[in-house]
């Protein structure tokens, strides 16, 4: 394809103008980063238009503003609607950094900075790959892009948007890049991202931190209470205990687990890489099955008397934990959300309170394997790759899909290029360059496999 | 006795004295408050020598200076030998103090200053008393003081100071004031402290803080594994369930607790000073039982993973506890810290590691209730309230106690003035001002009705 050679001849640009976004500290949880959230956005808006789309437009929400983009070359071609985000996670532990978070390096072929690969770095793709299929004349399809700021945490100005500009918003296909492939060598299509759940738990026991040699034995201790309630949600399979939690859960077919199986994947490595030396995790599956097509319930965070060095022989007041559930179709993440807390509550003692914070959640996504959408995205990555992609379910979550169904009436496909150990959320975050490029030669392709088999 | 009417007549400058000991910031634990320790040391010398002992030192030591007195008026005297501390806790959190911490101040009949109570307060009573006697000539047994510095830090020092100069601290009772009594309308005498076993478990999974949708479901998550080993510690009777736990435990006579059961106590008032609906802790046990005559074991501190604002998906590498034991006789700290770290070893499974590091330990101790020592304080507060006390159980522990009568052969009295509601350890530390002068006034009858049986 002409785009091949029109990337190869503008590699070193790419990446420069990547880094003008990288640099941009686009953190959409912490106020103090609200101007640069603007310069972020009004950035990528200039990079849609110096790639040669005709009509954008900045939107602004209550939170942080969403880009868009347009380019109709022709009402009655298929349209392309391109999803991602400009907002990235918080950096912290800054000392864990090898280089700044927001001074992109290059090391050993890799780029690292905060939203290298989640989310710039793969939009970037996008739009170098639009500005490709443009100059070479290439483009075959009309093209959307909706950028959003709020994606980090939880976009809850992002579904509102859509209910309000479906018409906007209409197109055939929804395409994001915001997952990644087993390897370059393994190249793989996410066909599913898991609903999420989460909440934060408060145990309150007497109404002030007391002496433990005083009050102790007497009083219930909310941090051991807390413990008990958090593991009474497992049982000894690992299952979850909750009741009902399981109802909904879509079980995996026998030619979907065989398929499963054939995914590369070697525990030892795993378990050597994570420096574990057993594996974990519901009885009866296996390490994929459980990341990507089961559900799970995870404790991210507890907190609760005295933390800091030393001895303190406190009995305290309040104990806390964060607890999230990632959930696969067709679980409905209320519905957890309400079983979840009716169950921790249900195994409190009247020794102590118990107060549940929600945060947001969002609901499983699955594309079809027989739609049209997939098998674009086959097509396209068997032709750059040279072999065809294997359908894995993710394990993360993209809360937003399952509204964009549901309100546009419109399937989505993942082509993500990131790797696994590409540290998203996590500090040293890196996109591989050759990821990069492979995903600006790839998108082309779907583009014109989208169109072929759209027309039939 | 002549000492009355000597305390009444200097009540004033009593409390005045004092203040000026209260406000020396004495914090052991933090290093920036070496050069106030030095100064809190001296000056507590000083007082001594103004109230007429012979002799004084102050001991280096590796960690904070020993306070050390003594006033020989015949050898053939019965000796007492008192002991107290003159570091205080951290004053941290700051912000719930009503008036700083190092600036005493009186509101309602009670001194609110850190070590107001625990253990400056209680110590000055000894050095005013002992002046009182001095200046009235009631002074009829020898009489030696020892104030550390280091009670709030576990007496590090203190140990080898006591084994190398046993000679010097050599007596003929351990007289003790860092305890509390039920009120004044219900003097009582605490007959035993608990011993205390302290340590601190980290727990790892995973070599790295992982993401939760990306790992969770497959990897052990130390949170989840940390608080089902805290639930096995306790059974659903609340009995602590580490093997051989309870193997050395003095159980209660019939007796004893008939005694214990004279105690005023009402539980709806504890319940509603605390603001809990339910009391908790060992089955079978009353509240006083259970916090002064049974062995616990708190949760004192919980962290790990995600803990500040809002939700994060991590699967964190860590998960830290710190775990106390407090001891009643005849268990040993060593014995009862080793039982526990098995035990929490053997409910550790092998997708994670463990690791526990131990902090400061001490025995139990119990004053037998036959013995003279007992009877000269049994004597002294009746003689002062007007009616027998009441012998209690202590909850807290004072980890020297059984060092003391090991190395020194000699029996303890605690002696205490405080409340319960002193709020030792806490913001807003205060001790009331009839209890400092109830202190004085009785401290001369011990000194008295010891001398007397004594030489029976």
């Amino acid at each position: 394809m002409k785009t091949n050679q029109f990337l190869n001849e503008h590699k070193v640009r790419f990446l420069d103008e990547l880094f003008t976004i990288l640099k941009i500290p686009s953190i959409s949880a912490q106020s103090n980063h609200k101007n640069d959230m603007l310069i972020c956005a009004k950035t990528m808006e200039q990079f849609l238009k110096e790639a040669g789309v005709k009509t954008t437009k900045i939107y602004e929400t209550a939170g942080h503003p969403i880009v868009y983009g347009e380019h109709i070359i022709n009402p009655n071609l298929p349209t392309i609607l391109v999803y991602g985000h400009y907002d990235v996670q918080p950096v912290e532990p800054l000392n864990l950094w090898l280089s700044p978070p927001f001074e992109p390096t290059i090391r050993d072929g890799k780029i690292y900075a905060r939203g290298a690969c989640d989310d710039k770095g793969q939009v970037f793709m996008h739009i170098k790959a639009f500005e490709a299929m443009i100059q070479t004349d290439c483009l075959c399809t009309n093209v959307k892009f909706i950028i959003e700021g709020e994606e980090e945490i939880g976009s809850p100005n992002l579904g509102n948007f859509i209910v309000e500009h479906k018409k906007l918003l209409s197109s055939d296909v929804i395409l994001i890049s915001d997952t990644s492939m087993l390897s370059l060598e393994n190249p793989s299509i996410d066909v599913g991202v898991r609903g999420l759940t989460y909440i934060e738990v408060e145990i309150t026991g007497p109404n002030r931190d007391l002496h433990s040699g005083v009050y102790g034995g007497a009083v219930a201790n909310p941090i051991t209470i807390l413990a008990q309630i958090i593991a009474s949600c497992h049982d000894k399979n690992n299952k979850i205990t909750i009741p009902g939690f399981y109802d909904d859960v879509l079980e995996m077919t026998a030619d979907e687990r065989a398929l499963i199986a054939q995914i590369p994947f070697n525990l030892e490595d795993y378990k050597q890489q994570l420096d574990i030396l057993e594996d974990w995790g519901e009885k009866g599956y296996s390490t994929i099955e459980r990341t990507g097509s089961r559900p799970t319930l995870e404790l991210n965070g507890i907190w609760g008397g005295y933390t800091a060095e030393g001895a303190k022989t406190v009995l305290p007041s309040k104990a806390f934990a964060k607890i999230s559930c990632r959930l696969i179709p067709h679980q409905k993440s209320y519905d957890i959300t309400t079983k979840l807390i009716n169950y921790l509550k249900s195994q409190t003692p009247p020794s102590v309170k118990i107060e549940c914070k929600v945060f947001h959640g969002g609901e499983p996504y699955i594309t079809p394997l027989d739609s049209i959408v997939y098998k674009a995205g086959e097509l396209a990555i068997e032709e750059v790759f040279g072999k065809k992609p294997i359908p894995v379910r993710g394990g993360g979550s993209i809360p937003i899909c399952a509204l964009f169904e549901k309100e546009l009436g419109t399937k989505i496909m993942f082509l993500g290029f990131g790797l696994d150990d590409d540290g998203l959320h996590s500090p040293n975050e890196k996109f591989n360059i050759d990821n990069f490029y492979k995903g600006i030669e790839t998108i082309p392709y779907f583009y014109k496999h989208f169109a072929a088999l759209k027309n039939n």
